[in-house]
Formats: C-alpha cells, structure tokens, sequence
C-alpha cells in the first residue's frame, strides 16, 4: 500500500473475544482518505442502517487520517464513527491530544469494534501485542482515575481513551474522553462503547509513521507552519486566551444562545467570558502533539465554594453550561466541566438538556416534586446538581440522559429542544448568523459547528468577511465547508487550521503524505463523497429530509434584541438552493447521476 | 524481611478484578518455610473449614519455595494449595518445569486468588505490572494451545500455567497444566481455578532471587550435586528410563494393582514399560529449570493407529491408563495420556475412575446402553474414548467426571472405589507395601504416593532396605517420610532429590538459603507442624478418623499371586502406632498438648 497509510486496521471482536489484523482496503483508502471518511465507509459497508445503536450489531471505529502523527502543526486527531443512540444518524466525533498519534505509531491506521463483549474489558495495545484486559477493578471508575489505574498496570507508558460512569450507563450523550481532558464529544459515540462493555483503549507505539514524499511533505508543513504562525486565529487568539475568546465576540454579534434561544445575549456574558477566566481559574494553556497553537485551558479552581482542577471550560462549555442556562457563575460552569469530563459526558448536549428542562419547569409542565429540587434559568448550584445527577443516570438525572428532544417530548413540548436531528445546537444562534442556521439543519450528524464553521466568515471574516444576515449564496458556502471538513477530518489534522489553511495545503498533505495526486478539485469531491455517503445511510436509517429542519423558536421567534433584533432563520429561503448545489432531488434526495459521479451508486 | 523469601504475596480478588501486593507474614515464613506449609497456614487462616470448595469463598494460593529459582539442582517446583472439590481435604498439588522459577523471578512468594471473576480471566504478570486479561479468547482451548495463544499476546517471553476444558467444566480432578506438560495434577485444583473462571498464570520475571549466605548456600548445593550425581536413582535411572522404569521393578514385586486392584501383577508390564517406551515413542529426556536429572519425557506416536506427540507417559500414568485398565497397548496409554494434558486432568485418578467403571461394567452394575459402549478391561479404545468423554465432561464423562468413588457410589458399590478420603491409589498396591498402605490410609490429602515415599525403602532399598511386608515400625517410617516431604513440598526443591538427600542437606538448604537456623530437629518440627495444621482443617472440615481406612478389597481380599500372594493390607496392625507415633489421641485426635508444642493451638 502506498506510504502516509499503514494499511493496517485492527479488528477487534468483542463477543468472541478475539483481536485481528487486517489489510486496509486500499482503493477506499484512496477514496476517503482516512479517518471520517475512511471510517465512515467501513460503517456503512458493514452495519445496516437500521441497526439498534445501542446493540451489539453496531461497530464502534476509532479512525486516525494519514497525516496523524506526522509533524505538520497540529496533526494529532483522530475520529470516532459509530451509528449515534441520539440521533440516530451515522456519528463521527473528533477529538486530539496524543492517543490518535499513538495508535498510529502503534501500526494502526483504524480499529473497528465490533460485538459486544459479556463482561466490562479494556484494549490493550503495545505495537503488535493486542489484548483484551478483564476491566472489573475500573468499571465504575470516572475517566482520569480509570485511567491513571491503567497507566499503573500497562507496560510501559501508554496513552489511554476511556469512558466514564456516563458512557458505562448509557446516557445517551457520553463521550469518549482521552488523555484524560479531551473529548470525542458529540452524539453519544461514549454509550455505544459503554453497550459493548468496553471501557478503555490504552496504546503504545514505537514505531514511526512515513510519507510517500518526505522532502515535499516538508515543504507542504513549513509553508503551513507559516500561514497558522501569521493568522490572528491560530498565530495568536486561541493560544492566548483558547475558544473562551469567543464569548464576548459571539454575544456581541447578539449569537449567543441565552435561556434555551430565548434571547441571542447574554447579560452575564463577561462573567463567563475567555478574559475573566484567564484573570481567574486559569493555569497555562497546553497543546495537543505536536502543536504550536496550544488552544487547550489548564485551570484551577480555588477561593471559590467549588473546587477541583483540570482543563476547560471551552467556548462551547463556557454557553451550554452557561449562557443557555442563564448561568453567570464561572466557577459554577467550571465544577459542572469537570464533572462531564470525569463521567464522560458531551457538555454541549448536558447543558443544553438541563436548559430545557429549565424552560419546561419555567413553562410548568415539569413539577418541582419530579426534579426533587426548583430549576430556574440563572441557579448555578442547580445546573451543577443536574449535570452531576446526569452523569450519574440518577433521579431526575436519568430523564436528562436521554438528552433535550426526548425530555421536551416526553412533556409534550418537543418544540422547546432546541435540536436538529436530535443533536442539540452549539454556542451561535441561527437567527443571528444564517449560514450556521443553513448548517445546523443540513449537517449530517445533527445541529453542529464543527461540520461547517460557518461562524469562520460570518463573524470572524476568515477567509473573507460575509454579511451573517445574508440568505444568498449561503448554500454554496455551506456546501464547501462542509465537503472541506470532511476532508480535514479524514487526514488527521485539526479543523482549528483551516482559520489559515484552505483546500490547497490540504491537497499538497494529503499528497505527499500518500503519494496518491489529490488536486484541489479532488480534495473537494472526496468531501463531497464523505458527505453523500453519510446522507445515504441517514436516509436509509429513517432520518429523512424533513428533519433538514430548525426548531420553531428559531424558525418563528424574532430575536428580541441585539444587532440582529427581529431576525428569525429564514431556512426555507436556502434550503432549496442547498439541495441544489448538492445535485440533490428537490426532496433532498442525493440524484442517482450524483452518486454515480462520486462512484457510490 | 530474612532473604531467601522476597517477603511479597500478590493478592487477586478475582471478584473485584483487583490485584495487590502484600507483604508476606514473616513469622509463618519461618515457621511454615513456604511452598506448601506457607500456603496451607494462610488457606487454614482464611478459608472456612467447612467451605464449598467450589464455592467464591474458597481460595487458590499459588505457592513457591525459599529455594524455588535457585541454582541448587532440581530447586524449580511450586504447590497449589486449595480446599479440595474431590476430597473435600486440603490440598496441595506440586509441579516443576519452568513457572514457577519465573514466578519468583517477578518478585513473588506466592499468588492467592481468591473470590470467583464473573467472567473467563487469565492473570499476566510482568515483574510489578499485574493484570487480569479477558479469556474469552481462550476459554475451552486446550492447554498447549491455550498456552501459545497467550504467549502470542504477551509482552516478551513468559512462563505459563493454565487449566484446559476439564477444568473450565470443572471435572472433580482436573489438573493445573504449566510449561505445556508440567501438572499439578491432584485432587482436582484445576477444578477449583475452573471455578474461579481463571484460564490461566502468565508470568514473565526479570529479578533474581537472593540467598541470605551465597557463600554457604554455594556449598551445600555443591554438596548435594555430588550425592544426586553418586546416587543410582536420580544420577542414572531417571535421566534414562524416567519414572516408566518402576513399571517392571513393581510388577516383579507383585505390587502393580492390576484390573482395578484385583491382582497385583500384570501380564502386560512388560509393554508398557519404561524399556518398551525407550524403544517405541521416546524421543529425548527434558529437564525442569536449572535440573540435571531430566525425568522427562518427550514422546511422539508413530507408526500406530494413534498420532499426536507431547510429553509422557510416566510411571503413574503406564500403570493408571494401562495396568489398572487392565490395557497393555502403549500406543493408547499414551495418547490417552495426551489427552488428559491437553484437557488437564489427573492421569491417577482419570485412569482408576475407568478401572472402576469397567469393574462396575463388568460386574453388571452399570449397563452398555448407559455407556453407549461395552467397557471391559483390557480394552484400550474404549479406554481412550472414555478418557476423553470425561475430558469432555460429555455422555458416560459426566459420571467419570465425578471421580472413582461417587461413580462407585451411583452405582451401590462404593468399595470397588480404589480410593482413600475419596482420592485414588497410586500406582502401588498396599497389599504388597505396607508401609504404603498406612501412608495412603493416613495421608492428608488422601492416597498419594507423594506424600511419604516409602516405596523407597521397601522396594529401592533408599535409604535403607525394609521388608515391605512387616507392619512393626512402619509407623515412624510413614511419620519421618511424610514429614520430611512436607518439609520439601515447602522448600521449593523436587521430592526426586530425596533419593538421593536427607534432612541434612535440606536443613543446610534453607538455613543459608534464609539465614534462619533450620536445624536437622527444626527441619522435621516445620514438616510435624504443617502435617498437624493439614490434619486438623480435615477435621474441621468433616474428614474425620474414620477416613483413616482402606477399601475393603485391600484389608480382606488377599492377593492371589505374585511374591506377596496370600497377603492383605495389614492397617489395624500399624494404624494405632501411628496416631501414637503422631502424639494424637488413641481415636486419631491431636492432643491439645501435641499442638501447643507445633504453635498450633
């Protein structure tokens, strides 16, 4: 197989008990890249849309990209890709630090879990020695201590991806965390390993990774190196003051979802924003492998009633556990931070469902008796308690584990989850910045940013600066974006570095990384291949077109204040154009012409 | 803590998943010395007397010796210590090859497992990285292949003890394999780790053992190489022929119980023989670590109806699988013979619980149909299928699987069960020794020829000629000789030496091995203590003096051919001479005085 691929995957047969080595297929490989999409099609290759996500029928993939572990900036990702027991859509969750570039060293370019296995175990990988370890004595375990006990009995230093109490339950939003503070976050990708009873991964490798073009892959990477030394994004504001940057910058654009969207700005924004936690809580700022950007916050919390450390919160943390629950007390959100972290839980989910649930008791319809406590927008200590009773599939906790449309639903309300897809949105109101709204209801896994971070030229104005109220040529936008992201998330880089970086230097990557020719145009139909093959199992699992939709707050209810006061997403106004730059029917439906053009028909 | 013991026990509650490391009680150390002593002080201490031996409350210690892993010859044997599900005494089961040096080499006296895993488990043990890994992978393989699956997964070389389906199926007495053809083999210890759901013991050690006076110890291992050299026995008879050479030196004595004890010679000795086995299937001789004497050996099934290879048979199992079957095919002896180390199961018993069966058959006790074959004696296939439904636990198995005398029992007829305390005679009948016969009557674990050899002086003239058939003095024989045994079961150094050494060379052994001052008296204090510690837990747990017994066909059925024809087992004659040789009451009891003097009460 060409180099920058190991053309190794390992599959790992959690019911029999067995770890297998396979070769990689090679002509996907080329086809997908890696990571996202190489998993993605393995997934859908291999697990028929409508299987039960919770069941042993689904397969669990971790998925490194050709460029993970190389020493290009900020090339240490790896992704996740399972069907989502939330959404029910195919899920990929990405996430950093140094596990993915292990497992590279390891050998591997994926593992695909499938099975489940009868009793609690975790992976054990050290290069070629592969076993499953009996995992009794850490079942239970919050992530960090489980894997501290770990580290203790493996061979040698290792790193190690694990799930916490949350995934082990199955609250349907768990994540994967690993290196003890970074998160494979979104979809619940935590509960479909905790149903296979798998509780950790812990790797070492000693082996190296090769591309096919040393010489010019250097180039490639020193050329890059300088474009994310110079832009303002990844030269200097997220190692300064991380993702919390945004908090001011959002809710000043009148973005910043507040009580469950009731509103688009927060009053107590600056208590949580990036600049009061770098004059409080925060350490210093760490990096993942490899990279000079260092976006990652180390905090401490101390002189407050709450205590503890470790890392966050992030931008996305800093809104869901704040801002949408009307919460402006840092500590408050940093304690609830820690506490996802440790249990393994999607903070973007947790905090939204506990904002929900706010409003329906707000709203009545739920009972102070059924919650055992009030729960107003604002009561920090409240929100800790129901992350915490969350974490912990307890009590009323056990009621937000299944996640806000299933808790508005179940009250009648399903319009108050403020979900595409079931997946509760991110930390920027559509109603304030079109495009995300364009992006939140097409996105395959659901309401997401990292799909197409439409905020980058809606905001930011990366590359170039567009007017957020615009509705003309957001499609077009949207499209790009998300074909590019998911082409970022199959090569094993972070999405961080297309704040610089565009199609061209991923193309110059991906190939001398492969020694496979992925012109700009090709970079762009692997994305787009990416993305039709993930609509297709959607639209095959039940996940049809009506749900390219925005919650009737979004749709019907004017912001009432802010720059964008009396804006509402105008959906349907791009909707059309979407499905048409996508050479999809007007229904939504991916053309037989276009999937043949993308070699999936 | 002294040196000679690491002063470390690694503690595996098999119910939680954990595993600790504890130090080692220092004053049982000098008082027990380790291996079997140790190990049945901290059973007798921690599990109930009247406990399910296949229960989570029994426990399974793993035990090494002061002298396990030095370089004194054949210095490289371990004991399982248990209660028993066969006998329902304590047992102690001993082995060499190359574990248990390997074991002390990672820094570890002993193992003790206690509670039960829900789930398949095998422990790897590397220095201080301790593990419990899932076996489902590895559950209902055979031993030899259960063992290169694991060696295939495990970090570096390893040395391995595992149980085979007859112990996952727990067979009442299944065996411990280690090194492929090492056993454990009585009194069903491999049913207990069955039951514990543990596979099996993978150990790699890189440390060293230390002897408190090298200088000293260096002589008295030098000395004692000179005497095993110089000795006929373990300088030249058990390298060449192996243990198979005392088919035809008991047959001649007319001691070889022949068709389930009825006869004491057999016609067919002659080809089963440790000459005919040297000139059919041997392929070389093999040692345990660091052993000159090689008593092993390597066989290989050609030119018969039979294929396979592996290691054995010994003399046990010739007689077992062979005369007591009254089968004279090698070729069958052998494979069976295989089977029962793939499987793991006790040769001794295996082949004496189809002797009976045949018995029962033949005396139409038992019918063809409930067989589904005819099973009479002399024929080998039968034999060998039948070996293999009780490996299998299938069919007529399952009966066999229950041992000797609870098929005996099913069937109305226990006393055609060659069995004391429920456990099967060795290879030597009791008529013709009767120094052997008290021995069996009165051994702690039940018949057993390792428990106090007195074959060596009744018939090798070891280490002084005595007339096998006189009764007066053969109690302070049986005393000295179990004693002494239990003393070296505790040192870590292979009873074959004591062909060869005496209380002098083991007192040297382990007072500069420990630099604790074991005295020629001391020595047989420790052997006295631990014989008297094994003897009480029987009765606590039920065996009580009556046990001290024979089967009827031993004290009234007179042998009816041979140098010893006409002569019984003559126990009533010795029996109270031995309790008073003992110090216990005259109904069997250890006075309280008796165990005060041990420490004991």
């Amino acid at each position: 197989m060409s180099k920058g691929w190991h053309g190794k995957l390992l599959r790992v047969d959690l019911s029999a008990g067995t770890c297998n080595v396979e070769a990689l297929n090679e002509e996907w490989a080329k086809d997908y890249i890696g990571g996202r999409g190489l998993a993605s099609k393995y997934l859908v290759e291999e697990v028929p849309a409508d299987t039960d996500a919770l069941s042993a029928d689904n397969k669990l993939i971790m998925a490194t990209g050709p460029l993970t572990g190389t020493y290009g900036a900020a090339n240490g990702r790896y992704m996740v890709v399972t069907k989502s027991p939330l959404t029910g859509t195919i899920a990929s969750s990405n996430s950093g630090g140094y596990f993915p570039s292990e497992l590279r060293y390891a050998g591997y370019d994926m593992i695909i879990f499938e099975g489940a296995s009868p009793h609690p175990v975790y992976l054990q990988i050290h290069n070629d020695k592969v076993q499953l370890v009996a995992a009794l004595h850490i079942w239970g375990k919050p992530t960090q201590e489980a894997e501290d006990a770990i580290l203790a009995e493996f061979h040698g230093d290792a790193k190690v991806a694990c799930i916490g109490p949350a995934g082990e339950k199955q609250v349907l939003f768990a994540n994967i965390m690993n290196d003890k503070h970074r998160a494979a976050g979104r979809s619940g990708v935590g509960a479909v390993m905790g149903s296979k009873n798998l509780k950790a991964v812990a790797v070492r490798g000693t082996g190296g990774v090769k591309v096919a073009d040393p010489r010019a892959y250097r180039d490639a990477a020193m050329e890059t190196y300088g474009m994310l030394r110079a832009n303002p994004v990844t030269g200097e504001g997220l190692g300064a003051l991380g993702t919390p940057v945004l908090v001011n910058i959002i809710n000043q654009a009148g973005s910043l979802p507040t009580r469950n969207s009731q509103t688009g700005t927060f009053e107590g924004a600056e208590a949580i924003s990036g600049e009061t936690l770098a004059s409080t809580y925060l350490k210093r700022n760490k990096s993942c492998m490899g990279c000079f950007i260092g976006c990652g916050r180390v905090t401490k919390l101390s002189g407050s009633r709450y205590e503890g450390d470790g890392e966050g919160p992030e931008y996305e943390t800093l809104w869901s556990l704040g801002a949408t629950c009307g919460v402006d007390d840092l500590a408050a959100v940093t304690k609830a931070n820690y506490i996802c972290n440790e249990y393994g839980l999607d903070t973007i989910t947790a905090g939204s469902t506990v904002a929900c649930a706010m409003e329906l008791f707000e709203k009545g319809l739920i009972k102070e008796e059924e919650i055992g406590m009030p729960l107003k927008f604002g009561d920090a200590d409240a929100m800790v308690k129901m992350i915490e009773l969350t974490a912990k599939n307890e009590g009323f906790g056990a009621k937000l584990a299944q996640g806000s449309y299933r808790l508005a639903e179940s009250y009648g309300a399903p319009e108050l989850s403020m979900t595409s897809k079931k997946l509760e949105f991110p930390a920027y109101d559509g109603r304030g910045l079109q495009g995300m709204a364009l992006q939140y209801a097409t996105s395959n896994r659901g309401a997401c940013h990292v799909r197409g971070y439409l905020v980058s030229p809606e905001v930011l104005g990366l590359p170039e600066k567009i007017d957020p109220q615009a509705t003309e040529g957001k499609a077009t936008w949207a499209k790009i974006f998300q074909d590019f992201t998911a082409v970022v998330d199959s090569s094993g880089v972070c999405l961080f570095t297309t704040f610089a970086l565009g199609v061209p230097q991923f193309a110059k990557f991906c190939t001398t990384a492969t020694g496979e020719p992925y012109t700009d145009e090709k970079i762009l139909e692997v994305g787009d291949r990416i993305y039709n093959l993930e609509r297709v199992f959607n639209l095959k699992s039940g996940v049809d077109p009506s749900q390219d939709t925005l919650p009737k707050r979004l749709l019907k209810e004017p912001l009432s204040e802010g720059p964008y006061k009396g804006a509402v997403a105008k959906l349907s106004e791009m909707l059309p154009e979407y499905y048409e730059v996508r050479g999809w029917s007007t229904e939504g439906i991916p053309t037989d012409e276009k999937l043949q053009t993308l070699g999936l028909a």
